[in-house]
């Protein structure tokens, strides 16, 4: 049976390229003659019927450019984790009878690792029921810590913003003749590609970022401010790229206090006492008496689509297209991939693996990428990054700013 | 006497837009026949005799045009305030005595209020001892805060960034079906043009940022947070763009704790305590009990060159040749400006002003400009701001990361 009603959402972070697989979900269904219904707010906004048409909202090709240079989730975004449907079968029940009375023939869900969980759910239920509706997962975040895949889309884009600002802000650093520190603090709680990426500022002869830490590498602390010192005579700025993961031995994070340290509470936000950046930047300039700054890099890593990766954009536009094809030829609990057939030049395929296998699963940095002392990454992992921040999208403006596609 | 042979420096804190106006200082003295040569870390560095062969280190077109995508002083900076010149003669006449065992006939000091007051010092002395070299000011500071001139170089660039970041943090913090405030906190301890500037960001259906805090207009916590309060009834995400320097109406910062609480210190690092945003975010979501996030732009919003505006460089720039043919033409104790003549379309001429009835003044945003109750910006304002970041410069990119000149 053919699909003639595709219903899609988007779930988790927002990043710069989610909109553009939205967008390669609209345009291949169109071309294929299949309608799609876009969920607000996720699954969480499906279970109260908050349903918009998108051939009514998203009409023209025009529409569906302007929607790959929109950053966030042009359909709004949830973090709701299905239950067991064993311990809990009422969502399911309530979602099937939707399907049901409103005839979808296939859900694509645009997310991480929590949106393929659910996927993964949906595709059991569905088999499990007898149901004919097929569940797709399309993949992105930009922790780029899914499993079976190359990488993830919006990853890219937030390694180009990220390498570009250290660039940036590494120039902007060393302008006085005067010896300090710059600490720029980088996505990513559990996984370092994100900082990692950072790598790709050393370029025109910028030596910045000096060191890279990285959850995956924890680095003890004394032996952190003397690799500074020690590099602070062959430079007058050094610069760490700091995953807001970076972690001691011991393995407690470095935004927490060390063992024994109280930790103060003022005007009652304590969180911003305990950024990992400006932990580090107190630590340096403690310990070695330097003029440290603190930078974090905030939500703009993720949302900044006036600087995307015009090979992410593409990319994720195609991983849309190929979950369309692939419930048109009637799969269901799948993800669509990309994987790597060649570094330089650099090319890829897309495929499809069960989604079942790639839910719930985290990966990391390999530790070989990493240098042995964790203070940096190695051209292996260099190799791996740098095509992925090509090309760029030059956003069409209208008054000197990036045109967005107007909110539901 | 024509000129032979002319000294540029950089000086204060760097723009995106300070390096279109060396690259316009070395292009027209080039095509004037005049030598250029760069001193490093301005006055400071000078009186080192620090100095760089500009026709060596730049000799190309190709070299100026790099020079005008890249980021920072390339020349370096300094913060160093000449002594008065009766009480301490001694770096004048060191200077001088440079300037004429060197052969230079004239100074250009490309930066903000600082270095117009080195350069009205300078040119004073001169005078006083019947010198011959000629000092021209080139302004530039993203402060905008400069008197005698209608916007200043970098101003444009950073407001084009600032706008382009909090429509897409603004994008960003709404995804979820959640009331929440986003505060992002702007540069401007005095002056409040660069969060006015966030006004831009108001395009393409978005309301955002909600409320405007600028120094020049004190703002009461109470009517803050009921405005806040008001606001959630109409949208789910409120957002703030508030100068560093926000005041409270008894004049107090509010980045400074309110008289009669006390001011903690952990690990060392107390400023971290203060910033402006994380104090508001911390106030309205401890009164109202929603989620709030702080974002600071940082230094990125003097330095992303990579998003610098095209009307702002070819301006920048062309202060820069106006400044060299004003010493060509024999001028001194001046800086080129920028007078305003005409609005849609935006058209401008170039002009020169007394340096000394610059240096030492502040500009603020004019009352009028700002809506009675201090939480917004007017259509005035709108209009001022809006040519200013015009234009895209779509930086020449290796592997997907703008270029830039090397250091010196």
């Amino acid at each position: 049976m053919g699909i003639r009603r595709l219903l899609v959402g988007q779930s988790g972070g927002p990043t710069a390229a989610i909109n553009a697989s939205l967008a390669g979900v609209v345009e291949t269904a169109r071309a294929l003659g299949i309608k799609t219904l876009g969920m607000r707010h996720g699954v969480e906004g499906l279970l109260e019927e908050d349903v918009v048409d998108l051939d009514l909202t998203l009409p023209t090709a025009a529409h569906l450019q302007l929607l790959r240079q929109t950053p966030a989730s042009y359909l709004g975004s949830c973090r709701f984790k299905l239950p067991d449907m064993m311990a809990d079968p009422a969502p399911y029940r309530d979602l099937f009878s939707y399907f049901d009375i409103n005839g979808i023939d296939a859900v694509l869900y645009i997310g991480g690792n929590d949106s393929m969980d659910t996927i993964s759910k949906l595709a059991a239920y569905g088999e499990a029921t007898g149901s004919s509706v097929r569940f797709i997962g399309v993949p992105k975040t930009i922790d780029n810590d899914l499993e079976g895949i190359d990488h993830t889309p919006g990853f890219g884009s937030a390694a180009k913003f990220i390498a570009t600002s250290v660039a940036e802000l590494a120039r902007d650093a060393s302008v006085y003749d005067l010896d300090n520190v710059l600490v720029v603090e980088i996505m990513g709680r559990d996984a370092g590609w994100l900082a990692a990426s950072s790598v790709l500022a050393r370029q025109d002869g910028l030596g910045a970022p000096h060191f890279i830490l990285t959850p995956e590498a924890p680095v003890d602390e004394a032996a952190l401010v003397d690799a500074v010192a020690d590099r602070m005579g062959e430079t007058r700025t050094v610069v760490l790229a700091v995953s807001e993961g970076a972690r001691r031995p011991d393995g407690s994070l470095m935004c927490e206090p060390p063992t024994g340290a109280i930790k103060v509470d003022a005007f009652g936000h304590a969180a911003a006492l305990s950024g990992t950046g400006r932990y580090l930047a107190g630590l340096i300039g403690g310990r070695l008496g330097l003029k440290t700054r603190a930078v974090e890099l905030s939500t703009l890593q993720r949302c900044a689509s006036h600087l995307a990766s015009a090979t992410d954009l593409a990319e994720a536009s195609a991983l849309g297209g190929t979950a369309v094809r692939a419930v048109a030829d009637g799969l269901t609990g799948k993800m669509p991939v990309i994987r790597r057939t060649g570094d330089r030049p650099y090319t890829v395929e897309y495929g499809l693996v069960d989604v079942a296998d790639v839910a719930n699963k985290e990966r990391h940095i390999p530790r070989a990428w990493i240098t042995p002392d964790g203070l940096d990454v190695t051209s292996e992992f260099v190799e791996y990054v740098r095509p992925l921040v090509a090309g760029e999208v030059a956003p069409y403006c209208v008054d000197g700013l990036p045109h967005h596609i107007p909110a539901l």
